[in-house]
Parts: C-alpha cells; structure tokens; sequence
C-alpha cells in the first residue's frame, strides 16, 4: 500500500514529528510505502511530480525539528489554483496524479483550510484522505488540542517572564501581542502561566477603563509595573459612552498597528505610565517543538497510520480528553473553537488576578 | 475564615504556584484569610509556631519560582513524630494547633504520604482537610495528571537531544537514568519526546538480549549510537535461562549503583559498545516550572480555595480529562497508577521504534 | 564607611548582579556600609529619601534575577530634573543629600547618560563617584565589554533559530529587528551565531541590490528561504542610481516603521518572494542573565567595591583583554565604539556567507 | 588545493560550526577543496577511506548542531593504534593516505593528544598540519578561550539554579559534580555564574572542616540550604590532622564514587544535613552551543582557513585577549593552564561568598 503525506497551511512546531511518526508507524506496523507531497498540495501539480519517497532513513533527526521538511504553503488550493483573479480549477490533475502515483490516499495535515480542500477532494474528485489537525491557536472544536499551541504558549509565557522584569524596573506597563486572530487560548494560557495582569481576547471586547483601572489599582498598592498580553484580534470595545471611538482603530490598523499597539494607543491616555509594546510574531511558530507537542504529535502521526491502514477515509485524528481517536473531517471543520467566556480557565485567571476588561 | 495551606513530600515544580492561586483565590473570591504552615506539618509543633500570614504581596513573585516558600519535608509524619525507633504520635498537637491558630481547615499539598497523613488527621483528630496532590511521578491514580511532571519531562527529554549528539559523534550507546521508582510515566513520555531507542520502565521487566539486540540492529543499518532511557525503578528480568542473574542486580544496588549502571552491566557484553550513564537526579524536581505546569497547579490552588469555600472537607483536587474536579483523599489513595503496559502511549513508543526490552 | 550604589538608564541583564557583588564585597572584603538609591539618581531628591541599606540578606536571590530591584529611569538628569521644557538643576539637592546621609561616596551603574552625570556631579558638585558601564549595545569604547549584551545576542540568536526553520517550510525571507540604533554588535554577533544570510547595521549602509542578489542566489541553488538580521538603525543608501530614495525611508519612519519593516519595503520588489520582519524589541533586555554576564557582572561590581576601598574616585571599572580594571570616566565617555567594519568579526561572518550590503 | 579536516577526542559543542567556517571560508575565500576524515585520524586506516567531499551544501543546518558530523574518538592514536597491549605504529599508513588523497595538509581540531598526534605526524611522516583546540574544560594555556567550555558552564549553571529551589525547599546541601579532571574551570565560572557556596576544585585541596563551617555559618544566620558545585577531580586534603584519611578516597573512587559522592563522605558528618548528589555527566558536552561558542568556533574554522592558505602548517590557532591568531603547536602543548588560586576570579568568588575549603 502507498500513501501520501502532505502538509498545509502556515508551519506550527511538530511537524516533522507527525511526519516521522506516520512513516514510522506506516511501515513497521502496516507494512506501507510513504510519499511525502512538497508544498502541500502542490507538489502533485509539478512536471516532475514534487514527492519523494519517505522511509526509515529519513526520518533521522526530525522529531525535534522544527517546520516541515516537506515544505507548506498558505495558497495553493488545487480548487483555485494560481494568482488571484486568474485561478483555475486544477483539483482533476491533483487526483489524476494520485492514480498516477499509485497513491491509495493521502494523509493531509493541516489546518481548516488545508481539511476543507481534502474534504473536496475526497468528495468531488474521490482522492482518500486522511485529516490531521494543525493549528497553533487550538481553535478546531473537534479536537481538545493541537500540537504546536503549547510550543507557542512556551514562547509567550518566557517573553512575559522577560517583560516583568523590564517593567518592574521601569515602574512601564509592558504589553505583549501573540498569535490569536479569531481565538485567544494562547493569550489566555500564556497569560496565566505567565501572570498577566490583563489578558485581552478576542471573544471579549475589553473597556480600556477597565483595564487601565487594574494598572492603576496596582500602582496604588506600590506595584507601578504592569504587563498585559494581547491576543491580536483583540479590539477595544467600540460602544458608545466610550472615549475611544472605532475610528482610531482603523487609522491604527492602517497605520500597520496591530492589537498591541492599539492597546497602547488606548490605554496610555488613561494610565499616564509609559508603555512598550512587543509583537512576537513569527518566532511563536518557529523552533524546536517543545516535549508535550512532539508526544502529541508523535501520537497524531501514529494515529494518522493506523486510520490509513484500517481503511477510514475521510476520518481526521483527533484527542477527546486523554484519548486519540478520530472524527469525520466533514464534522470537524464544521466548528471552530474560540475561548469560553465563562470557562473555568477564564474564571481562575480572574480569581488570581487578570482582568480580561469586561 | 482562616485556612492553613502547607506543602509535604519531595519538592516539586509548581508548589509555589499552587500557593499562589490558593491565597490569590481564596482571599479575592472568598474573603479567606490564609496562614502558610512551614515544613508540612512540622510547623505546627513548633515553638513559636512555624507558620506566616500569606496575603496578596506575598504571592508577588511566586507564580515562576521553583520549590515551595513554605518549606517541606520527606520524614513528619504527626502520628509518628521524631527519630527512628523513638517515634512519638503527636497528631494530638497538630490538632490542637490547628485550634489554637483557629484554623478552619488545612490544605495539604503533597503526594500519598501527605494525603494519607491529612486523612488520618482528619478522622482520628477532627482536624478538616483539603488535598491537592503532588507528585513528579504523575502516578496518583485519581487525577490524570499532576503539576510538575511536565517539568520533569521536559529536563529529561532535553538531557535525551544533548546525549544524542554526543552518542552520535562516539558511536556510542548513552544511557539515561531518570526518576520513577515505582512507575515510568517520566522515561516512558521523555523517551518518546527525545526519541528513546530503548525506555526501560519498572512495569516492563527488560530482556537485556532485546535491548542489546536493538541496538546492534541499529548498527547493522549504520546507526551504531543509540540511547536508553532508564527509570530509576527498571529493572532487567530476573528469570533462569538469562545470564543475567538477580544477584548481579543485589550487589549493584549495595554499591550505590542505580538503574542506569546496572543496565550498562547487563547490556555492555552484549553489545560490545562504549556505554556511558548519566543520573539526572535533583535537578528534576528544581527550577522553574515549564508554563503546562504553572497552568496546572494554578488551577488546582484556585480549586482548592473552592473546595474550602464549598466546606467539601475530605476532598482532594483532580484533574480528569479536561476537568478540575475532586474526589474524597480516602478513594484517591487507595491506588496508585502505573503506566499501562497495553495502553496508547506504549504501543505509540513500540510503533516509532522504542523497544521497552519485553 | 557609607556607600550609596544607584542604577540609571534602561535595564541590562546583570544590574542586580552588579549590586549583589558590590556589596557582598563591599561589606566582607572593606567593611562598608551600603545604601541603594532608587531610580538612579532621583531617589536623593525624594522627600522621605528614596534609599534603602543593602545588606547579605538583601542579597539572597540577586544574581540570576533580571531587572534592576533600585528601580532605574532613562530620564532624570538633576541638572535639568523635570519636564521636558520646565527643568531644574537641582544637582545640588543631590550633593546636600549625599552629605546628609553621610555618604562618602556613589557608585553609578549605568551607560553613557549616567556616567556623564556622576562626572558632572564630581565635577561640579564635589560628589565622589565611581561609574560601572552598563550598555546592552556593547557600544563603549573604554570597555572590551559589558554585561547585558551577550545576553541580548543569546535571545536573539534563539529568535534566528527559529525563524530559519519557518522560513524553510515557506520559502520565505524572514527579518529579524534587533536592537542597535548607533552600532550594530548584537546584529553582527547574533547574526554570526545565528548564521544570518545578511546582517545590516548602522555602520554599513546597505546597497538593497547587494542584498537582494544574496537571496536571489540562493534560490538558484536550491535554498529559497532567506534569514535577515537588522539592527534597528541599520538604514538603505540613499544614494543617487538606486530605486530607494530617502523619501521612503522617511515615509516608514513615520509610520512607525522600524529598520525591518524599512528593509522588507525595499527589498521586496527585488526578491519576489514572500517577507516576514519579527521585532524583537524589549524583551532582549529582560530576562535572567546568562551566566557569561552574570560573571561579568559580578566582576565588575567586586571591582567597583575595590575602587571605592582606595579611593579611586572618578574612575570607571572596565574590561581590557581578560583584566578587570578602570579607566578615568571623563576618558570612557568621550568615545563610543561602532562595529570595525574591517574588522575581523566583519570579515568572518563575509567568509561564512553573510552579506553586508556593501 | 585539497585540504581534510578531522575531529579528535571527546566531542564539544561547537565542532561542526568549526568544520562549517572552515569549509565555507576555505571554498569562498581560498578557492579550496575540502575533505572530512571521519572519526579523528582512523578514516585514513579505512578500506575504502572514511573520507567524504565537504562543499557549501554539506554545510546546511552544521552550526548550531551538537557533535561532530565527523565522528570522533578518544583512541586512535595512529603511532599506537590497535587494542591496548597489541598496538602497532600505523603512522606511516596515514601519511600514505594524505599522499594518496592527494591532501595539502589536514586541519585537527582537537584536545592535547590530538595535537601531539598532529605534530608528530607533522615531524615523523612529514604530513602538513595545522591544529585547531578543542578543551570543553579551557585548560589550554596557549589559548585563552576554547569553544564548548562556555556551553558547559551555561548547563551547569542551569543545573545549580534548579538545585538552589530544592535546597532551600528541603533545608538541604546540594552537591554538584561537573567535569574537570585536571583543572576546576568550569566549576569555577559556573560556581559564580550560580552562586555556590563552596566550588571545589582539583587545584585547591580542600579542607572539609572550612566547607562544613560555611554551611553551619549559614544555618546560623536562617540560611539552612546549601549548594556546592565540586569538579570531577577535586579531592579533600589528606593531611594529617583530618578525620578524613586517604583510604576513603580511594575505597570511594573504588566503588565508582566520584568527587561529588567523595565529598558528601566527608562532610556529611560534619555538617548534620541531608546531602545529595547530582552528577552532571555527558549532558556537559551534548546540544547544541551557545551562541558564545558558535562564535568562538566559527572564528577559529575561518582562522584555520587562513592559516592553511598561507602555509603556516605546524601553527595551532588561539585566542589571545580578543584576537584571534596563532601559536606554534609545539608551544601550545607544553603547557596545560590550571586555574589560578591567586588570580582574580578565585578572588571575586571569595569576596562573594564561596568557599574554595582552603
């Protein structure tokens, strides 16, 4: 049997753990031949075909390594192939190269958008897939968690860890935007284990009043350093009452402003403290999986082999409580998961003493 | 209501951090006021008494820092107070104290020998009490998981990357051994995170003929470097028919060398390769918690305040699958939990190449 | 005899190294009595005085700790204290308080701005000062080094290491924005440890066709993701035959573009490919010192202990070779020291592939 | 010109940046080919030869990767070679080898018997060498820096932070073992870099009662914790007068204790405390190197490059203040470097506070 492995959509540390695992697992226990497709989808689209054969050889070295030796892309939906304005409909070469390549299927890892495609492709142009979920931001419903998120939770709790000790020494109010465009777990997990003062998210619209009263409150009782982290699809709330109109959002957000420095330009007239402004970035993504993410990954990959062999196209890996199992990628990318508001996680980090600002 | 909270057993990552969520909770949510009682229980037979008001500056700081602020101690136990073989049962004390400090109640923070010392306490002399259990061990039956172990994985795994590199560059088989006397969720997680040729588990007695023969198979395809991960309870099968015998094993104990050694005794004949054992040790348990474990006992500390709020006396803090929840400390100590030798994690390890030596 | 220890400007990794040393030495080698001035030199002007005595205990704790626990403030020059527009001198009030509290003498922990003030305070005042370097830049002629600044070059290598391997998965050009707005060491350091495809400081203007063909050539051998390492002043030529005219580069400022943002404007019509700039920012000053600075550091606040001792006053400690010494501070603050553009360093990192951009 | 590049002895951080700068600056600055022997000088004994083409692509990823992609080994001596007590001089065969590979020279990047090697190949058969040093532990008097020793002394450093939390948690002495058979640098540095309250090393015996009376002098002022960092081959005095004699060492070292467990022997008694030992081991000398020894070794590989360009066969690059240039080998190895009890870093530990016991 052999089958394909790609991966799609922006890279997220544990990858190339999912990758080994899958080859690993393929071939000791099920006795597979593996492909690994370049770019995503892709490198099924190029003359020569971009794939190489996958073996045990292959997988030195990769399990703390970070992005993907396979290559991704954000762009390159086979179902509008090619720059914007001129796409075409290249989704029958994608399957006809899997015919070609004597492919039983494919394993597609990747975020939303990367499962979507794979979905269409199953249904449309009847290529097997297999799913496995990918999103740092661990905003797919169907599965409790995604590796790479507490690789960049990593990452934004020791940039904290940094800010508070800048902030303390400077009596600054120090705020440090992370990934989270629709979801805000990494501000909210980053932000409790790195003791935020204020954590803002996008599923809450924050007051700065609120916020800028908890910097005040503390510099009342001798503590003038603060450090707020800010998820970037955070947003002040825009409602009337407010001396901070939507206006002065979009000038920012055109200006290039992020939500870090939205959050300045908001709160700074009410705190009359000096503040900073760190955007993380592109480093949350990059870099050597932490140990939790390559067993979590390891597992995904070794899932991934195991629906493969039994046959279960159509299904993507998933983890419900301490179990990995599976899910109909038709379900899962039904539902995207943001914060719960009234989650226990957003009611302990307020009891030890974040404001989310509303 | 004033509450006690101390903390028992071997130190662990995170103990400050469950202090901090306790005191920040209970007094911003419960109206609380907190008293830390310094060496387990031993601050409450001393005179003056050992313990220390805990308020919100007190807390400043703690939420990263390794250890416990209050103290702990391995030996204490109240009901058999003092040096070897001239015990006395103090617990009458200890209950007067907590009267005496008028004392609602004392959290214990602490592994099975905390617990079971807090439940006598409580049904011999009255005294409430609150578990939240710690073990670096992570082998407590009731709660999937404790504070602490993640950190301890973690060191290990990263010990496992350094000595890849130097088994690869020496053609040599390393070795090393890392705590789990009684269970090896530690070597059986770190090993597949740092990618463990071989983990060595006290549930899993080894053959030292498949270890050895799994690391000259490795060098038949030209990979004669290979590292072992050896909990410090693993030991290799004591059965007839293995050169091996028992008595190698006794002598090795009596001169103070642990798992790691004896294994390099069994295996270097066999394998007829440079070995080298390195013993993690302490620097397990020490340093700052990894933000996975500050997330975690963070959690734990708000419950307990909780569960104090709630007057469940008797409970202890757990997490299942996603939830903090508790269950009574006399179910909870009833079993400890080894790793499951049939389970996910162990089939995943076998999958991606680690044998487990039988 | 009474010694006051202030710190001033922005935080470095290693300041509270400096204090602990300084008055462990001070105290057991010279039998001092030390007092700590908050933020630098305007806790002298508070009303109750803003000073603190520093003895062993004060110290527990001090040496891996980030900060500055003085306080430090980059503003605050007594001889124009105040607003900006509405200053005072009141170095005198700063004499008289050093009189009143008895003090023979101060140590000023800081960079450029600070030194310049203690010698005017010396100079003017009568104040007896002893200055101890303190620059992340590593910008001062008069010492081989100073603390902070490597571990400003650790953070940000890690940052490189990440982004390479981001940049792989997409063939991308990512940036890096480091700080350095007069001397690019922490970019030419970095970006020799982090194996930077270019490295642009102030010092070398760059020519973005340079570095632009750096890229370029690497795609055409196979390598199409590229890693750029940008001090925060390293700016374009803006000189006569290239597409980049200065209007740009003003225009960028204005928005609130920095170095990166600057450099991926102007090259990426060049490259055609995707870019990506991270800014680092404050979290390169914050943090725990790497043990190199914290062995600086405790050097170089010894040695200040051992000034005051002989009374060496006006006199700055300093790193030549391997040897701690001092220099008169009216000679350190004369000159800054910007990367050796035909230094070795500069050469190396050309041999090993980093382009300059001229 | 072809030129081969060896590693030999015991592995370090920072042996492939070596073998990366010399290659790239070998091929871009002097145009020349390059060859890897593998490990050490046993490649040129090989059928076929255990030799491979270094070029630019061979060097992807090298830098900030641990060990050597060489292989090493700490036997291979070519005038002795063979298993002990059957060597024969196969000295002659390697020069056979450089002559039938057509070798200008071969850089050795070693400790002192690779360099002695190097010279005697150099003197006896007539084969061009250039010698690059490599000494995890910096007792190479003719440099005065080596690449790896700081990336041991950031990981012991690391290792003695973690012990302080569980030494303070449990009222304990913790004992660090870090390497230095012959010169206690690395526990020096690292004891200051982590505060040790004593740092035992090989050039200053130490006198138990003086460590034991730091760590009472400590318990009396509440400080009842302890850590201590001792180097491998740092041993208590023998004299007379000692309740310690010179038959428990060796009995210790007998039974496989090392200066760690030695230590614990004897002040165990002394002090009436809890000890407990970690040793550090091989981790010292795996991973990835810090960024200050990528640097250094990049600095020396382009240097080595420069050297073989100009024929300076027979020189050993070095380090001398902050120039990187060249010594004759035969110079470098007369004389190992101690470290200096007089000097000024033994002096800042004690005006800091750590005992050297003597």
């Amino acid at each position: 049997m052999r089958v394909g492995i790609l991966t799609g959509g922006g890279d997220a540390p544990g990858l190339n753990a999912v990758i080994r695992a899958f080859v690993k697992t393929g071939i000791s226990q099920h006795g597979m031949t593996i492909v690994g497709v370049r770019n995503a989808f892709d490198g099924l689209l190029w003359t020569p075909r971009g794939v190489e054969p996958l073996d045990m050889p292959s997988c030195q070295g990769l399990l703390p390594r970070g992005g993907t030796v396979l290559g991704t892309t954000n762009r390159g939906d086979p179902f509008a192939w090619g720059p914007e304005g001129a796409t075409v409909d290249r989704s029958a070469d994608v399957a006809a190269a899997v015919r070609e390549l004597d492919l039983a299927g494919l394993v597609c890892v990747g975020g939303d958008g990367t499962q979507k495609i794979a979905l269409r492709l199953m249904r449309e142009r009847g290529v097997p897939v297999i799913g496995v979920p990918k999103t740092i931001d661990n905003d797919i419903d169907a599965t409790d968690l995604t590796f790479g998120f507490q690789s960049a939770v990593d990452i934004a709790t020791e940039a904290l860890d940094r800010l508070h000790t800048t902030a303390e020494s400077h009596d600054r109010v120090m705020v440090l935007e992370v990934m989270g465009r629709d979801a805000g777990h990494i501000a909210l997990v980053a932000g409790i284990a790195g003791g935020a003062d204020a954590i803002l998210i996008p599923e809450i619209p924050y007051d700065p009043r609120i916020v800028a009263d908890k910097v005040l409150r503390r510099r009342e009782v001798g503590r003038p350093a603060s450090v707020l982290i800010v998820a970037e699809g955070a947003l002040p709330m825009g409602a009337d009452g407010l001396a901070v109109p939507g206006h002065l959002r979009k000038a920012a957000l055109k200006q290039g402003r992020g939500a870090g420095q939205i959050a300045v330009d908001v709160l700074q007239p009410l705190v009359d403290a000096e503040m900073r402004v760190t955007v993380l970035g592109h480093i949350q993504r990059g870099g050597s999986p932490v140990p939790f993410d390559r067993v979590l990954a390891t597992r995904f990959g070794s899932a991934a082999a195991g629906l493969v062999a039994a046959g279960a196209w159509g299904e993507m890996v998933r983890l419900k409580g301490n179990v990995v199992g599976s899910v109909p990628i038709a379900e899962a990318i039904a539902v995207n998961r943001g914060v719960d508001v009234d989650g226990e996680l957003v009611r302990v980090a307020r009891a030890v003493g974040s404001t989310f600002g509303g």
